[in-house]
């Protein structure tokens, strides 16, 4: 599967809301992401802990809107510009803008990389 | 110096149209660069090339404006939005929109990867 097609899918489902299904259909085993910042969850390893992280996440926030652009696309990686409007639980409501940098290798994202 | 700190001091200088100082500031001696596409500048290796690719660039190209949103970063890379409206010679003139991922080693940028 070329690079260009999973990630125009990938983005389409984040587009789309569907974050979830898109970790099913495309996370690999051994998946790593990153935050730019250290913390409880600065870095996972493997697929399990990644989706703990994102169970995580949206257990405790509130998102109202999200708008996606990309992909912009190099060789084995891809980034996705990500806009959040979102109040994190006994927080501010805030607008996030970041970039999230994937990683692809055998037709599976082996790293997601959050830029901000 | 602290990636964030690096990466916020190219940025202005993208910003402000500086690119050949940008590079004269920051790049490093095996400074790689990948384009998205293959092609005679598809990849440079080293400073030399790197150069002669921007001059490349900055002869066959009118620019007629740049606008840069970040940077962007995450451990030791960091990325900024770019915005070119530019009319290649003997071409029309376009609108591109892309991002600039570069990765930084020992205070200098080591790679340089157009994602589009």
């Amino acid at each position: 599967m070329d690079v260009r097609e999973l990630a125009a899918d990938y983005a389409a489902l984040l587009a789309a809301g569907k974050m979830e299904e898109a970790a099913r259909k495309y996370w690999a085993e051994d998946v790593v992401t990153r935050e730019a910042m250290p913390g409880e969850w600065g870095e996972t390893r493997g697929r399990a802990a990644a989706v703990e992280k994102g169970e995580w996440w949206v257990g405790n926030h509130e998102v109202h809107a999200i708008r996606t652009e990309g992909p912009f696309v190099n060789g084995d990686s891809f980034l996705i510009i990500m806009e959040l409007d979102v109040t994190p639980h006994g927080g501010e409501r805030t607008q996030m803008r970041e970039i999230v940098g994937y990683k692809v290798a055998d037709d599976r994202v082996v790293e997601e990389r959050y830029f901000y």
